[in-house]
């Protein structure tokens, strides 16, 4: 188990149902800048995590739809590779 | 930009044409235990993350398709919090 840190970086992906998949959407879009599909990603605080977990527990059926939360330390804690029509935006890959 | 480390965990996301969807999917089955509709993640090793992607340039219209590996150094990097119907199997909530 980790040790307790703060997490001030969060990949943040879901399968929500069709009826709430928008208001989940924008939920996450005041929080995050970036996002591919139903993944987004970025800066964010302790303080504005709790904010967004709070605001998508009210939104979504807990029964039917799911949402997971990866925490990350910092944008410096994972590296990306990217194949593909984005792939200008970030690492490039020889192979 | 992180040192030169060795990455032993990975996320993959994609968004590839349905045409070709199956197959990335697939593939990924071959190298990941676990996954969320087209989220895959677990460990892997360096050189299976090598196989993985070229694997994956096979299959994908880079003009049209898209696929992102987040490579972290193990599953102590980050940590998960999930919302709804999966919650049981991952950190539990206290909000």
């Amino acid at each position: 188990m980790p040790k307790e840190v703060n997490y001030n970086y969060a990949f943040v992906f879901y399968d929500v149902n069709e009826k709430r998949v928008n208001k989940v959407f924008k939920i996450c879009k005041k929080y995050f800048k970036h996002h591919q599909k139903s993944v987004f990603r970025g800066n964010i605080t302790p303080a504005n995590l709790i904010k967004l977990r709070a605001e998508i527990k009210k939104i979504i059926d807990e029964r039917e739809d799911f949402v997971s939360i990866i925490k990350l330390m910092s944008e410096n804690s994972f590296r990306e590779e990217t194949l593909g029509v984005n792939a200008n935006n970030s690492e490039s890959l020889i192979i």
